[in-house]
């Protein structure tokens, strides 16, 4: 399906305000961006970098006064997400070197914590897809997703102890189970089609079978309709915009995500 | 100013191809993009990736049949390009480590041949801009531009004996010659606007006074509206498209530079 | 001073195992590496990649039985850390991009939660270096240094709940600080010299000034005789040994630092 | 087999000269590094960093003067390089892509001139090793080894004309026929044990069947004792000691091969 997808940000800035943005969604095996918009008012320099997940973040210094963000993108992804029953476990001497780190503990997931969780969660699994299959399930019916509930994310042990959460919760305890199994596990944040309340969304990935396999246990069923715009360990990696300095909440933010082959 | 620029190939393939793109202008101090369209037709299935440049390089499989490869870019460039006479050479153990390859012969800059020339070239000048500025007049006054003269790169060298040449040719001269001083020295390929006849672009930058500044010995003086697209040591690193197995000349090539700003 | 460092770890293992070390120390601006020993045994064939943050990781595959590393390393190091009273902050945006990352809050340095706590230790403080020595003499002064007193890693928020620590901790507990102040930070591993028991040591880096300088809330004052092995993060990117399936505590675990210049 | 390998390079400087040194033998799949000696005399600040290639560079400002480098490594290698008859030819479209960038023509290796006579060498191959395994013999029959007859690299195209090189040229003229075939290759340095006249020696790899295979036109049969130091895309990439500002050429230059497990 062809998606229309847009984010809209406007800031009242107080002081000159150092940000770092990561909203470019880039073409890859999953999803290719035939159109692009990406406007910053007023349109102060900003330089473009690389990150070590891959992601274009832009660095820009906000005047203060009202400054606004606005990015766009055409994109056609696929209509279903790709599954991949019994795809085995990639033992870790055989994971490839720059996916190591999607092993290890990171700020939101606390892997090194969850190792008994796991176990019982996937128990009666073969090794691989199916156990991250068992742990999305048992999120769906473990952890209420209630979107809007979070305003700043927590941490995979205190989703736990809460039970409910906003889509990120969800995927920072999937992801701290994925990794206490020997699991590589990321954070993805983009959009969703129908995603209901419309909002920027965030998701995981698991790698099974010798590549990354999406999972969502805030949706009730596997679907397409996803535009991945950043990938990193967790949600402090893949902030859509980081300031610097005091707290400007955006007085505007619009998400909007639209079917184009429809229209 | 603001510049809309083009660039639209179509190939005729003969059997499946695989292609590396490397068409896609990137937002950074010199230039931010606004929106950008990127088609390829038929649609089929693109991989990403960020070469060792920083340069973003699609790799496709094209098809048998017509292939064509549209993209489009609205940028904001400046009006000038920096100058900074006098602006110092910056000693071999103060160059950043990421900017030494660009010290480096390459395949088409020989850079361990122009030793003496380079010397002869600079003799009176202050060390650092001033030099590349000297390089970049003695490239005007001894190396006739012929756009359109040369299907393929030639070599520094090559382009010193026939005297004449492409852009691409007086950059790679103007490369070797830089390095052969010890100063850093890279080729850009994009667009310029009012460039006659119209056509992608090639220039280089030479790095002194701690940053990275533009020349192009093609024009008779220093202007702006350069849309930079990609970065390498030489033509061999940044090629806009690199197709592997039997030659496919593009049937169409057309490329567009508009002034948005005065529309 | 010139330094021979050395650890060695014997491990018991019951089922192949795969491990990932990070037990080389690299030449650098503050050291230099002219002699290194580095012997597994037995001696399986081994994989050498570069992580994220630059340090030198070997990938094995234990088999079962007796396994032992044994990693030997002379080197001349500075008599004295260098300080730098009131040297300035780093506004973000002039941060170098591939520092950035070191901001942001990680698995065990939860800095979006010290921000008031910070302000407060910092106070009075001209922000920069000043800032980071007063949160190395709050630490000194508030948690309190009892090696050996942990065998896994706790978070900065519950080292400040804890009111103790290993040295690990101490810095996990500095470097959030120095993060919710927007001075990168980041956690080394090592040995140091006349450490008392001798054994691994953490300590962490702050960037102020324009580079990175050295603390350490462990000891009384600022002193030399540090010799880097690995950066990261916190102690999540840094195990000196990290390995994968059933624990597997060293069976021997020894350190030796001598300082070969007195000898 | 263990090999102990080292290499001596004694210097008199005239004015303080940038050094950039690639000595480090570097522990990987085909070779473990068991024991290191690093030693710069005077025992100057050095800073290390890692090339695009991976490979471990260590910068440094050579003052006035004698200045000498001693590099020691023991290392475990195989007594057989590896051979893989019929291992097919990888596609481009499945080349990884960090090794794309050996495709590519670079500075010795023009292989953008080679298609013709790389297909008439290869004609009744197997594409894939046994072109590559075809190379290596024409090269031994047409491009004459004369070790020691050439002071400063020369091109593949200068070789093929000269029909005649020392080791790296011969690697050269290699690199330029596989990639002419789409195959890639690199230049490797390092030590060969029982090479006659004892030197560093350059040697080739081509990556077919999903992996880096070793290549030596300079011996007349495959055989083990390699030790790889440094890795490229041809001479220019892979200098073990880059100096700049004027020549100074080793007075003295000691290169030691010794089998250790037959003392």
């Amino acid at each position: 399906m062809w998606l229309r997808v847009s984010c809209n940000l406007v800031f009242d800035i107080e002081i000159p305000t150092p940000f770092i943005l990561m909203l470019r969604a880039r073409s890859g095996a999953q999803q290719w961006i035939s159109r692009e918009v990406y406007n910053i008012n007023p349109n102060v320099t900003a330089n473009e970098y690389i990150d070590a997940f891959g992601n274009l973040c832009q660095r820009v210094l906000a005047p203060s006064g009202l400054f606004s963000i606005y990015t766009e993108a055409e994109a056609k992804v696929s209509d279903f997400s790709d599954i991949a029953p019994n795809a085995p476990l990639v033992n870790v001497e055989n994971i490839p070197d720059n996916i190591l780190c999607y092993l290890l503990p990171s700020r939101y997931c606390e892997s090194d914590r969850f190792g008994d969780l796991a176990q019982a969660i996937t128990m009666n699994e073969l090794q691989g897809y199916n156990q991250v299959e068992a742990i999305e399930n048992w999120l769906r019916h473990h952890i209420t997703y209630l979107p809007g509930s979070s305003d700043y994310p927590i941490s995979a042990i205190e989703v736990h102890q809460k039970q409910q959460g906003v889509c990120r919760d969800l995927a920072h305890l999937g992801i701290a189970l994925c990794r206490s199994l020997s699991i590589p596990a990321r954070m993805v944040v983009g959009y969703l089609h129908e995603l209901y309340p419309m909002d920027m969304h965030a998701w995981f990935e698991a790698y099974v079978g010798n590549r990354w396999y999406l999972f969502d246990a805030t949706q009730p069923y596997k679907k397409g309709g996803y535009v991945a715009v950043a990938y990193g360990r967790d949600a402090a990696d893949v902030p859509i915009f980081n300031q610097f300095g005091p707290a400007a909440v955006p007085i505007q933010h619009t998400v909007i995500v639209e079917r184009l082959d429809l229209l």
